[in-house]
């Protein structure tokens, strides 16, 4: 007998046919004697209707240093009803159930209201609960503040509740179930030959959400590793009598067969700035990153290069789409502090990425990139690596091309 | 400065002008510099969206023993919603406020979920955080079982917590706001000539609600009458800056000038059951009347005559049309064990009531009654009486012409 988490998200729990679709998964394991706790989402749509009431009843007066905190009262309880309904379907079922809010648990966390970090969860009366074989439903996304309100993780919170609660009842494995049956090779969309990967690290994962697959929320891997919580990622619309296998997120050591790249990664939402001819003094780059900082610009892949002028350097960064029109605004803003000549920007770029633990310990693998994307004519504009990651920065058009091309080049579209 | 509690329903805060314009009402009270709390209803529809979702999920397996818990966790969200708002809506004006949930208070209930009873409110945290100008936005219709779960007091409950509440913090005030201007002295549909009540007594406020005036929760005036709370209903649709006085519910000492008869009150949801030639034996009514109160059937206006035939007595009672059919079945069922010969019922009736505090010294008020209602050719089938009022049970579709006649009869149409 086992103690299980599950999750699942919005999608997984649109309305009350796939709650009892959610509801025929858990049974399964309920059935097989194991603990179960269910952690679930709000029912898909109704979050953003909560937000945009919010949004509609305006912020609260800066004075006040209330922001967010009434926001999370309202919020959280998308996620409320769907706890309630599911424990309603199971015990429909005849099985023993029951929903626990946050503050129930109690979860608690820090009080930074709209983006609390979880700080500590009380497992005595859950673990105690769901050995006697009671099903708990725990909304995700939300805990109770030092204040005794309710306070929400942030968006893909409920991955985070998920993960911190099997930590804290020491979980035998947290299955993640979502509207993808794993983590694949590539994006199927991109190239059929795509597969699904078996089993992945927790570095892996990590540097596969930081470049922009949309899995797992980087926050929930990070506690995954931390507390060693074995992650399935798994699909709620398989029938429950054919339950897929999904991708197990786990340590490096208990991956037996090693690849040396496991993933080859597109990131489309990324733009580029070139800032030309600023004065080859100490303090100017600073000045750049400080301001875009305090901007919260994200900002990756930076690139230092000598200007044609002597005594002048041009700097090039990549960051979000998104982030592209604030971060052109805040350099504007301090050309003359900086003294830089003229700015240039690029939506049209991709970054791509190949990832794999097994780039520590073999050689090789960057010049099996640069060499294939040669090949095939495609221009890099820049270059960033990690331990365990290769990023090129490449034209957004050819970025489909080479994701093929990359996937094949490492043999990752051979089944294994 | 006074402690002053406002009670808002759902149709009031239907939608996101309608909570602007109770914020406004709040901030009036607010400026006035009284300590504020305002407890809210969900935003109209959202209460029975909630329950058609539980609806969908099914009941609980009845060996769970679990009716309601889910249910109650689930639907209770509309209040935490609608609560949330009101505070944001005020804290964007620039007023403290804050929303507190039932389990905040704390708000203490029985453990019957779907109609729990408040067992005792801790008024210290609230009370110290209004008196120092923080609004206290308050989920109407719940609190804490003992078991820590979330509990609702069932349908109108939203009028229980604010009067209680107000018994609890003491508050000078209960002010009931609704989509009416006050109580009035008949149904304003019905005649022209009805008048708002400027002040009427608990007592008299009780019978109006069970004979079916829907101004206020029976339960909500007998706690109001328990804990001596003056209880003001008024109207949420009145602008701010002209604000109806509405009606006082308050002490019959505290009324001045009492009316013998304050209110002439219709209602059209009645019928009534006839049994047939019953036998003359003690226990036989006790059977019939014990087997109905088992299925849960409300029976009022109970008339026993002798029959035609010596040795069998005919019974005659009242119950909601709403009843009619269970009540019906019921009969049938015991039909052997009873022994009479015959049923009959009949939905075309109305029972018309006449209430005022002033009948407990004033003679006559009975006859006037009837002799109104023989001049006007109507023929009273029923009557029943208590200290402060009296009912008759005529054909349906004299009901309205009566209301009038008595309306008139009793100077009611007069302004004072």
């Amino acid at each position: 007998m086992a103690r299980i988490v599950m999750k699942f998200g919005g999608t997984s729990v649109a309305n009350l046919d796939r709650i009892r679709a959610v509801a025929a998964i858990v049974r399964r394991e309920v059935d097989a004697g194991h603990s179960v706790a269910v952690v679930v989402s709000a029912m898909a749509g109704e979050t953003n209707r909560l937000i945009e009431l919010c949004e509609e009843a305006g912020p609260p007066a800066p004075a006040l240093d209330a922001r967010y905190v009434e926001h999370d009262a309202v919020v959280s309880t998308g996620e409320q009803v769907t706890s309630g309904l599911l424990a309603l379907v199971l015990q429909n079922l005849g099985y023993r159930a029951r929903s626990w809010q946050g503050w129930q648990i109690p979860l608690k966390t820090s009080s930074a209201h709209g983006r609390a970090r979880i700080s500590e969860i009380e497992d005595t009366m859950l673990g105690d609960a769901i050995d006697q074989g009671e099903v708990a439903v725990v909304s995700g996304f939300q805990g109770i503040s030092p204040q005794g309100r309710i306070a929400t993780l942030g968006r893909g919170g409920s991955d985070t509740s998920a993960v911190a609660l099997a930590a804290a009842v020491k979980a035998d494995r947290c299955d993640i179930y979502t509207d993808v049956d794993g983590v694949y090779t590539t994006d199927p969309r991109i190239t059929k030959q795509a597969r699904r990967i078996d089993r992945i690290s927790y570095e892996e994962m990590l540097e596969m959400a930081s470049v922009g697959a949309k899995v797992l929320q980087t926050r929930s891997v990070e506690l995954a590793m931390a507390y060693k919580v074995p992650l399935r990622v798994l699909s709620s619309f398989d029938p429950p009598d054919a339950p897929g296998s999904g991708t197990l997120i786990c340590d490096e050591e208990d991956i037996v067969e090693q690849n040396i790249v496991t993933a080859v990664t597109p990131d489309l939402n990324e733009a580029t700035v070139t800032v030309h001819a600023i004065p080859d003094e100490p303090g100017r780059a600073a000045a750049i990153f400080t301001s875009l900082a305090d901007a919260g610009v994200n900002i990756d892949m930076i690139v230092q290069s000598a200007s044609r002028e002597p005594g002048f350097a041009n700097l090039s960064f990549t960051t979000k789409e998104a982030d592209l029109d604030r971060a052109v605004e805040v350099l504007n803003g301090v050309k003359s502090e900086v003294g830089f000549n003229a700015l240039q920007s690029d939506r049209n770029v991709a970054k791509i990425s190949v990832i794999g633990v097994g780039m520590k310990s073999h050689a090789g693998v960057a010049a099996t990139m640069f060499q294939t994307l040669a090949n095939k004519g495609i221009n890099i504009q820049n270059i960033s690596t990690s331990e365990i990651k290769i990023s090129v920065l490449i034209d957004s058009d050819a970025a489909e091309y080479a994701v093929r091309a990359l996937h094949e080049a490492y043999g990752l579209d051979k089944a294994k």
